[in-house]
């Protein structure tokens, strides 16, 4: 089951690309089964982050950009990620692209998420969302996220170009700096540029961008920032150049590789932490032995360190050498 | 060495406080070895969480807050936390807080937090800085965390009480009920009660409280809202007043116990999740073993799935029964 529909997302079927997507959020063990199977099909597409406060006009960039891939003959995969609603869903951000223009073009498959996994999940989720894009033969797949945060940050990190949106009046720039999502873009767009403000907040980033040492140090040229009227259509062009020639960069100077290998460096202990947090959970919380083991901690009949070491040691087994 | 930095901490000295909170910082294995001994002594301090966004008056609550647990005898630990920034270290809110007038008073004891640690890992290290503190004998342990966040609401479940202090003009409403810090909050404080926009904001807090099924279905009365000036002391009393009520109905009603119970399952089990993760990053990130297999991954070589399985099965014991 889970290789007959890794093949039909291999042959393009969105609903098959769907299924494997809702397996990959409900942590369903089919979910690993396909993409090891889609794997060898991964690491086509070029993955491209686009993060900023809400009302910044991400949505709307997004739609922008996917209409330009399109023209350019190029298919598409958004994932809209909204991390910061645990009670809510937050599926609103999900909801507006979905009622775009491109939600009847087959090129163009579209995903909002609002999971948050275990374990830093939710960027792991998001990775595995985004490869199977990938695997399903998507050229560029769009990584959108509101809100600053660690959550964001690490969902960027997914991406191998990374935009941040800001637009003038949302204090962005000053929030974007604290969350340290300023230092690890890659293309800085000032939306709403016919606003108040625009040109101030142009100069701001252009200034932050040359005092910063963590943007300087990176050892390359200083990155573009690209004024644009989303809503209008003004400096899509740009944008479009921008990303493409940090895309040529990228791939030129083997910087790709190395930020591919960071990624699956990490993803790979990630994957291996996950796999013993299932176990643990499967062993401890589904038998009633962590209750009892509360228990006995609250009535102070156990010592939770002692406890722990005990639990280690019955699972690891003591790796010779 | 840690039994008698362990045993100086009962006896009161700040300096072994602050070496044991460092050790637990630095994720130092002589912490465990520390917590173990202070283990039987902790759990009689009044976990007090305060959270809202920068520029709603945090550090000057704190600071009145802890006035007036000092002029009714008690001691008080601070534990101010920055997540929010990874790269800049956001020690800023530590620092504004050391400055103040609590800072030669033995009857205090405050400490700054950035650090992130590994597997949701702020929120566990800020717990046993808390615990710490507790067992070192604050009776009240204040921690103050900025910004809204999945970070900042893990990190909130560790008190007891938990207030979200807003302020009119910081739109602080519309992300506090994004991130889902309004559902867990005990006590709302409008803080800057003086300013333009406070008595909206007011009417905005009851209606959502009224409104909001998380928060109503908590069973119980409807949280205060309580109105202060904090920079000119007005309605500390009242905050005071507030938190006290909610101490004595959390102990009573039982839910105090419910609340320390959860927390214990929580904390147990990612105290063991993170003794197998360090277990494992010893052996698979010190020994290279790692970079090779990532190597060997970006070669195609090796497929990241069956490398997870076969790593899991060398490491984990497969539990009988």
């Amino acid at each position: 089951m889970p290789s007959e529909l890794a093949r039909q997302v291999l042959d393009g079927s969105p609903r098959a690309l769907a299924r494997v997507i809702t397996w990959v959020e409900n942590d369903d063990p089919r979910a690993v089964e396909c993409l090891e199977i889609l794997y060898p099909h991964m690491g086509r597409a070029h993955i491209l982050g686009l993060t900023g406060s809400p009302g910044a006009g991400k949505s709307s960039l997004t739609d922008q950009l996917t209409h330009h891939f399109r023209n350019a003959g190029k298919t598409v995969g958004i994932v809209a990620v909204d991390p910061s609603s645990p009670f809510t869903g937050g599926a609103l951000l999900g909801d507006r692209i979905r009622m775009s223009r491109h939600a009847g073009d087959p090129g163009v498959f579209i995903r909002s998420m609002a999971t948050r996994g275990f374990l830093g999940g939710l960027a792991q989720t998001t990775d595995n969302v985004v490869k199977a894009m990938d695997a399903a033969g998507k050229d560029v797949v769009i990584v959108e996220t509101v809100g600053v945060g660690q959550d964001e940050i690490d969902i960027m990190r997914i991406a191998d170009t990374i935009c941040l949106i800001l637009a003038p009046g949302y204090g962005d720039i000053i929030q974007s700096m604290k969350a340290g999502v300023m230092e690890i873009a890659d293309i800085y767009v000032i939306n709403k540029s016919d606003h108040a403000g625009a040109d101030q907040l142009y100069t701001e980033v252009n200034s932050r961008i040359l005092q910063d040492s963590q943007i300087r140090k990176r050892d390359r040229e200083p990155p573009p920032v690209v004024k644009t009227v989303a809503t209008e259509k003004r400096g899509i062009d740009d944008l479009m150049a921008a990303i493409e020639s940090c895309r040529c960069q990228l791939k030129e100077s083997g910087a790709l590789l190395e930020k591919r290998r960071e990624r699956i460096r990490q993803q790979t202990f990630q994957m291996i932490q996950f796999a013993l947090f299932q176990l643990l959970e499967k062993e401890l919380a589904q038998n009633g032995r962590l209750d009892r083991l509360v228990d006995a901690i609250i009535e102070k009949k156990e010592n939770p360190y002692q406890a722990m070491r005990e639990i280690v040691d019955e699972f690891i087994k003591v790796p010779a050498g």
